[in-house]
């Protein structure tokens, strides 16, 4: 239905959903996987790529389109869908991340931040009120309230973000305008159980119409984040969507979706194939590698991508070796069908009642499945 | 027909020409612009993007695939058709015009060309015989003599470059091998008519199955460069295809049609693209100016490519600005779309018989001819 948010639940295997998620632009059919268009630009790819791999929702960072080429030209140009020419459902971040880890000289208050571009130096301040403005004038389908991330760690520093993140929610709520965007609050806290229990518990008490799980595949152990995710699984309401932000490998994805979850996304498929490494399911290639120098076949020989159905290995590291951009291409789109793939493959388990068997057997194809993770890449803007 | 090359004129209109070029990878449609594909990839695009825009001749560059990944490894690869995935025709230069301007420290005699890589400095030797083996390794449908290129105002130069183009072009019919490749015999000599002549009568009275110009476009005026087409054109035979090499702005692709010119390649609109530059039916836009940062319209309204139906001027300055490889992408389709195209309408002109008119109209149009021309971009590798 346009212009109507729903979220309804088709199936369940143990904590595992099947979902759809209506939006304005379509249904979203969960879980899934969405690549990562930190600058209104999957990196490239076209849209019309983006299309043929399969993916739905496409992600856009608000602090970088807020910075360049701001929020108010993106409007006037008649929002995202049209700037980017992406006619299906987009998802915005709420630019917390990016002010913690990319802006220079930055000071938190209670009001919300200041901070230097990292683009060239220019001082700006984003507080719950000017960033739910942001991204009504960006006009994603799905948008995200103002959190602040802190270092996994540092239980101090996790409380008083937590406190601020919950304060800044209410105040995202009360900013909102616009009926036609869905509103995600932000569950904090770190790795620590009781305030990922305090924040999922407080943030499921308003009113958002999906969660978003936040802080997470930040630095701390897989182990660590699971356990997260089961705190947060036990407090969220099982009827709204929940999405775990900036994760996304393969293993990742299996391990979110045992744990509730309905919807990832990461820089980590074109980062990846920027630095020449494909995802395959049974681990990572990477392509520089002379022993593909005179290889004929596909990345995956069952992978049904435009890249695995019209181009060999050794093609591939000729790309790579003689700097065609070409290469980026070909791998991004290898790599995000992976993921976009395999949520497609995670939901049909599920419908089914195999996803138990379908996990296991995933992991245990991978050949390193805890060393392959990219941590610490997945969080970043791409 | 498969395997069998033929070359038909289907009309005229004064010394413009619209034929039909059989080659055992299908038939070409002339006259054509060919987009190039310097190392076995046409910079920034997929094959998928090629066929949609409407390319139907690739080139690729004999030089750079004997120096990486090697002629050896592409034939092992099942030839450049099949390692770059064009199932359509191919043409590959000889390999001259990249020895005597890429190159470092040539060593040139009666026999061939003594040179060391551009990319790791490792000494080459290329005779007639070794190109036309390179060649033959590649396997595309239309291969290049071995030539000698001279700047075009030394005289005595060129007359040593043309004998010596003239005695390679015997050793390179007599050492050909594959029946499934038709070999051009290129013409040189500068910007001196007698000498293009003399190039011209002695090519074309061997049995060449095309004839490829050569030497023009590497620093010489337009008059000049007319001139020589003229001459040219007087002296080759009318039923063999001509190729005028490394030239293509659209100003150019009229001109040359008007002087015989059946062929056509050039870097030009993938380097434009990747300079933030877009080919237009009037001349140059330059997208990262700031006049197009709020400009909803598409580089040209009148194009039919992928990037004119999709996006806003607005957009690409962005993805400019924003230095996302995409900008590149799309600036390739439009500027290549650009050049595929005009050469397509100006085959159907020739066929209604409105080709003069077509062409005067054309070049009223560009608000400024002989200033957007490209001089010295057109003939490098890409």
């Amino acid at each position: 239905m346009k212009n109507k948010f729903t979220f309804e639940i088709v199936s369940n295997q143990g904590r595992a959903r099947a979902g759809i998620l209506n939006t304005p632009h379509g249904p979203l059919l969960t879980p899934l996987f969405a690549p990562v268009g930190t600058q209104a630009a999957v990196k490239a790819t076209t849209a019309a790529q983006l299309k043929e791999l399969g993916a739905s929702l496409i992600l856009a960072n608000t602090y970088h389109l807020y910075l360049r080429p701001g929020d108010e030209l993106v409007a006037e140009m008649g929002g995202l869908h049209a700037f980017m020419n992406w006619d299906g459902p987009i998802l915005t971040d709420s630019g917390g991340y990016q002010v913690f880890s990319l802006a220079d000289s930055r000071r938190i208050d209670e009001e919300g931040v200041t901070f230097k571009s990292h683009i060239d130096g220019s001082l700006h301040r984003l507080t719950p009120e000017k960033v739910i403005s942001i991204e009504e004038n960006l006009g994603a389908d799905i948008i995200m309230a103002f959190d602040e991330c802190a270092s996994p760690y540092d239980r101090d520093y996790n409380e008083r973000a937590m406190k601020r993140t919950h304060a800044w929610a209410e105040r995202c709520l009360r900013a909102k305008t616009r009926r036609d965007q869905a509103l995600f609050g932000i569950v904090q806290g770190g790795v620590f159980p009781d305030l990922r229990r305090e924040s999922a518990t407080f943030i499921s008490s308003l009113n958002f119409e999906g969660h978003a799980i936040g802080g997470l595949s930040v630095g701390e152990t897989k182990a660590e984040m699971h356990a997260m995710l089961e705190v947060v699984d036990e407090v969220l309401p099982t009827q709204k969507p929940r999405y775990l932000m900036g994760v996304g490998t393969p293993q990742d994805l299996i391990n979110g979706v045992l744990r509730g979850v309905d919807i990832f996304d990461c820089v980590l498929p074109t980062r990846l194939a920027r630095h020449h490494a494909a995802m395959t399911r049974t681990g990572r290639l990477n392509l520089m590698n002379a022993g593909f120098a005179r290889d004929p076949n596909p990345i995956d020989d069952q992978c049904a991508c435009y890249t695995c159905r019209q181009f060999s290995r050794a093609y591939l590291r000729h790309l790579i070796v003689a700097r065609e951009i070409l290469a980026g291409t070909l791998l991004s789109i290898h790599n995000l069908f992976t993921l976009v793939n395999l949520a497609k493959e995670i939901r049909q388990a599920i419908s089914v009642g195999i996803f138990d068997q379908f996990a296991a057997d995933y992991l245990s194809r991978l050949e390193d499945p805890e060393n392959n993770d990219g941590a610490g890449l997945s969080r970043e803007a791409d």
